[in-house]
This record gives C-alpha cells, sequence and structure tokens, in this order.
C-alpha cells in the first residue's frame, strides 16, 4: 500500500500552474492585490492538475492519537492519561479541535494509531492501534520499521476512506502527550538543526524540563545513530524538493536507499501518529486533494513524508505557524508559508482548521471573480 | 446622531473582561495555547460587557465607495471611472468582496457617499451621496465640515439599519480610486508620522508616481494647516486610549475642542467613504456590535473615529495587515493587532471578510469548549 501510494504521486502540473497564474492576472483586482492568496490558489491548481482547482470542500480532519514512551523521561508536566481524556473529550465534541471544526463546517474523525489504553468503541473513533505507545526514543527506536510502515499504511489508509466518503481537502490533526519531543527530533534529523534550535516549549514546560527536552532529543539522535549533519534530508529547492541524498540504506531501486532510510529515521525517533500522519498526507496527495497542515508535529510528519516522496509538498499547504521553533525550521525546509500566524501551540489540527476557510476563499476567487473583460472595468494602463 | 452615537459609546467592560480571561484557563487546552485567539474573545466581551460574548454571527459588511478630488493629481493610474465600474461589480456579485462574503456566509451592501456619477438603483445599493466626490485635498479642503459630519452619520445609519437587521458583527470595506492618498494624509495627521513613512505604492504605482503622492500629502497637510507634529492625536497607552490633546477649536463641553479638531482634520485630507467608515464603526461600537476593520482605509478612518471617541476602538478588531505601509502604522497608534497577515492591498472589505471566521472560532471556543472540570480532564500541575 505504501509502495503503491509512493508510485501514484505526481508533482505539481506546470500546465496548470501557468494557466492559473495567467487566471489570477485577468480577474477584477490589481494584479498580486490578494497577496499570498494568489500563491495558494495556483498552488492547488498545481496539485489537481487543472485551473481553477476544485473548491477544497468538503474538507475532513483526522486527529490520529497516540501515547509516547519518552514521556517517562520526565518531558511534559502533563500526565500520560491526558492523551486518553482528551480522545474521550474530541468524541464528546468538547475540544477546541471540535469548535473550530464546526465553526469551518469540518468534519472530525479520531484514529487511535497507539494510545496507551484501550478506547471504548464509538462511531467517530478508528482503531489502528499498533501498539500501547512507542518504545523511549532516548533509549533505543521508538518503533520497528514494520511498525513505521504500519503506521504510515493507517493513514493512508484513513485518507483513503476519507477521500471514498467524499472529502475535497484533508486537515491533519493529532494528539498525544510528548510528542512535541519526538517532532523535534524527527525535524533536526530532517532538516540537520541543532537540537537546541527547534526543541520548543510544547504547552507550556519549565526551564529545567526544556533542557531535559534538549538532551532527550540529542539522546534520542545518538542512539538511534541519526547524523542530521551527514545531509539525510537537503533544503528544498525553488523549483522542487531535491530528493535526499541518500547516505545509508540497501535499497535496491535508485530510490530505495533514501526511503528506507527516511523509514528508520520515522521508526527511531517518530510518534505512531507521526508515522501515520505522514500516510495520510501521502494518501491525500496520492489521492491529488490537497492536505493542510497544521502544527508542529504535522510538520516534522511532512518532513518525513518529503523524505519518503518529495513530490508530497506540491499537494501540502501549511494552515499556520505554530509557536514552536522547531515548526519554522520545518516549513522554511518544506518551503512552505503559513497562512495563520496567531501564536497558536495546542495541537490537534487547530491551525489547519483556522486556515481552511482562508484556502477556501482563495479558490472561490478562480471561480467566481469576474475578468476585467467580463465585467467591463477597466484595466490600469500598463 | 452624531452627538448621540458618541454619546452613547461606552469602553469594555472590566467585569467581562475579567471574566472571559477567567473562563479561558479553565478550558480544556493549555493556558495560552490559542494565542492571540484568546484574546480576540476576551476582547469581544468587553466590548459586549458579557463573557461568553455572542458568537458575532450573521455579520454585514458595508462597502463605501466614494471618488476623490486629488485624483486629478495623477496619484492613481486607475481611472477614476472605474470606482463606478467596480460598485456594478459588487452588485453583480463579482468581485472579490463577493467571493470571500459568500465564503463567510457575510452579507454585502454597497453604500455610495460620494462616488463621481449617478448610479443606476439597485436593491443592494444604498444612495446617500453627498458630493459627486471631494475637493482636492492638496488645494484645499476636501470637504466641509458639514459635510464631513453628512457622511459620519450616513455611516452611523447604515451601521444602525444593518444592525436593526440582526447583524452581529459589521465589517467595513470601501472602494474608491485614489483614496490610499487620503488614508495616507490621515494617517499621517492622526499619527503624527511623516507621510514618506505612511504612503505606500497603493494598487500598484511607478516610483514617480510614488514621490508626486508623497508630495502631494505634504501638499495637503500644509494647505488645511494640519501639523501632526503639534499633537493632533496621542497614542493610545495600554489600558485604554488616551484623549487627544485639544490643541485647537473652541467647544464649549471640555470634549469638544479635540471633537471639532477631528472632524477638521477629516473634512480637511479625508474621503467621503473615510468619514462614512468612521461613522460606521462609531454606530457599531455604539450598538456594542463588533466591528471588524479591513485595511488602510479603514485604518485611516478608525484614527478618526478614535480622535472623536476614544473608546470606539474597544469594539473594533483588525482584521487583518494591508501591505501599506500606513496601515501598521494606524494599527499601532490604535493598539490593534491584526489577525491576517496576507500581503492583501486589494481593499474592498477582503481582509476583514477573512478574518471574520478566525474571529467566530475565538468567540466560538468560549461557548462550546468543555472545561477541564467538565470534561474530566487532568489539568497540568501549576
Amino acid at each position: 500500500m505504501l509502495a503503491e501510494t509512493l508510485a501514484a504521486l505526481r508533482p505539481a502540473d506546470p500546465d496548470a500552474l501557468a494557466a492559473a497564474r495567467a487566471h489570477q492576472d485577468r480577474l477584477t483586482k490589481p494584479r498580486g492585490s490578494l497577496g499570498a492568496l494568489e500563491e495558494v490558489a495556483v498552488r492547488l491548481a498545481g496539485a489537481a492538475g487543472v485551473s481553477p482547482p476544485p473548491m477544497p470542500a468538503p474538507a475532513a480532519l483526522a486527529i490520529f492519537a497516540a501515547d509516547h514512551g519518552v514521556h517517562a523521561r520526565g518531558v511534559s508536566p502533563w500526565p500520560q492519561e491526558v492523551t486518553v481524556q482528551m480522545v474521550g473529550n474530541f468524541l464528546a465534541g468538547g475540544a477546541v479541535a471540535n469548535a473550530f471544526a464546526a465553526q469551518a463546517g469540518v468534519s472530525v474523525t479520531v484514529v487511535d494509531v497507539g494510545v496507551a489504553a484501550d478506547l471504548p468503541a464509538h462511531p467517530r473513533l478508528i482503531n489502528r492501534k499498533i501498539a500501547y505507545g512507542t518504545a523511549d526514543l532516548s533509549r533505543g527506536p521508538a518503533m520497528t520499521p514494520s511498525q513505521a510502515v504500519q503506521a504510515l499504511e493507517a493513514g493512508i489508509g484513513v485518507a483513503r476512506d476519507l477521500v471514498a466518503s467524499g472529502a475535497r481537502c484533508l486537515i491533519t490533526g493529532d494528539m498525544g502527550i510528548a510528542n512535541t519531543t519526538s517532532s523535534a527530533a524527527l525535524i533536526a534529523a530532517f532538516t540537520g538543526r541543532d537540537p537546541a534550535e527547534v526543541t520548543g516549549l510544547g504547552t507550556g514546560i519549565s526551564p529545567e524540563t526544556h533542557a531535559l527536552k534538549i538532551e532527550t532529543v540529542r539522546d534520542s539522535l545518538r542512539i538511534n545513530d541519526i547524523h542530521p549533519a551527514d545531509g539525510a534530508a537537503q533544503p528544498r529547492e525553488e523549483s522542487g524538493l531535491q530528493a535526499p541524498a541518500p547516505h545509508r540504506g540497501s535499497g535496491e531501486s535508485p530510490d530505495g536507499g533514501f526511503r528506507e532510510e527516511a523509514v528508520r529515521v520515522l521508526a527511531g525517533v517518530g510518534g505512531f501518529e507521526h508515522a501515520a500522519i505522514a500516510g495520510f498526507i501521502l494518501g491525500g496527495a496520492a489521492a491529488r486533494v490537497p492536505v493542510i497542515l497544521d502544527g508542529v508535529i504535522a510538520g516534522a510528519a511532512a518532513l518525513a513524508a518529503a523524505a519518503l516522496a518529495p513530490a508530497v509538498v506540491d499537494h501540502c499547504v501549511a494552515g499556520h505557524r505554530s509557536a514552536e521553533p522547531g515548526h519554522a525550521a520545518a516549513l522554511e525546509h518544506l518551503g512552505l508559508r503559513p497562512l495563520v500566524d496567531l501564536e497558536l501551540r495546542l495541537g490537534e489540527g487547530t491551525g489547519g482548521l483556522l486556515a481552511h476557510p482562508i484556502v477556501c476563499a482563495a479558490v472561490r476567487v478562480m471561480h467566481e471573480v469576474a475578468t476585467f473583460d467580463s465585467a467591463g472595468v477597466t484595466e490600469k494602463p500598463m
């Protein structure tokens, strides 16, 4: 399923990109006056392979929930059972993600990919549990490579099912106490940044816990034999993502090396929700349905997805920039500009949900706004 | 009508502000994790005088259209008839503002306060024409003080009517070729900034036209005897807007001086749409309905409104920050943080419309999100 998804992925269509840019310039507005929104609409045209691109609605949020062995190191002040409790809160409709989803008219699905407890069945809860939480990434691999592939495929499956049910836009969400630690490790691994640069305060920690968290990220990279400086992933160029240089692994195809290495990094320091979100992004992109990324967890997952298939980035929109420093590093590496920048640091998909109406507005312009010719509006002399 | 509106205005209610802050801290999310959105919800509670504040929906956009005598100076590359043509485009539903309004579920009303042509009647067009465009502000006052009051009252009337029809949030919009020149003059006058700092490229002009535009703004201040350095308006303090120091005028009440001076400045270098939008903001605030400000034209108008009644700012939300440099100066002076920052420079209300779903999301959280107690979620130890 993973191989099939990676094979199905296509980069942005240059003809659709050009057609969308030309269309923008004929609309009754000064050229470029919609700022970053013009590029969003053009981007979605490239991803869909048609201009104007389809409206990205209805949209579906999937919140992937999992626990983390590294919680035992004391990297978060929140007890681990909050993961289970918040899953209950999502299902009862009482979380911020529910309020934002209701505002945006977006459906909410919760996916258990590794919560450290058995969860009661619920119509909006999908059980894809791989284990009762990952192993402690600072003492060895968080998961086996086969678990990582299982989580990737869980995410692909959820994306496929939501698209089959009519979703025309996917939004990533996450829940997992301690998952910013794993995110920081993934971001350090895939961007080559120092752990101190990309490890933040999560949902609110003391300076002592912050120092411990950075140390834990360093330990996780060392013990998992991950050497960001080797160039595990190259920065994205303007013209498209570079394929990461394969510096390890023994794949048989030309791609096999870096793909195997990406899975090894993901298994080493990722969380089940990171792997599942990476799969969710790949699954949406393979179906040519745009994916709005939430915050730092999605950013880390998108780096893993891009290491597996660089073209996936052409199908992503960065919903927002979170207050976590690693998120800005991830977005920069991916070459994505966030739409919302309001210092959110909650996760759950909240930043992606706030961006959804903005993405819709950008695309709607392409469908509904008159051209200078059709409206009889005089164009500015060139 | 203006005096009555100013008398009805109340500043933010401190009890509602405190109640809203306390409520935010009980919700199932890490404290402060909704970043700037928490302050938006608190702000609306203060403005409404109740926590949680009412949902700011349905919302109504009013696009105030007018022409500008200063157009004759050559400050815009667009022909003046584009104002009329775009009014037709709004009424036909073909402009970007229509697409964004449809996306956000916001009604669109167009108000002619001074278009330089007779417009055919239309169910969504309100005729409050004061004149066929202002006089050239660089050669004398753009309007008479009585015209300025008439335009202010036109805006108040539109706000009152929309609120009476059920609007629970007002969004400002504008159309008027050359209106960024007038905006720059108002912003220079009310903030004390130099014209070169606050005069931008509008919808796209050459460096030569930009230089001419700055010179025109300087001329307008000189010929209208407006001396920003005298302190026509004081910067807002954290705790609330300072009443501008009256340095001219002969009002009988203690407030009369600075109010008369504010009207004199508005008449001297404003546009009919600036004055009407200032009235619209005052009218919404007096009815305790929040007003989402669009871009630089609204920012200039809000400065005039705040000079008339400092408490009005407590009822405003800055929808976005436009690419115009004067807009940032206006927002800073008003003490407002913009919600959307995507380099839009279109006007029409487009930035305010993009912000509306974000404002709704912020308020919805206060109504729908569970508390730690009610959801049985363990709170982080302090």
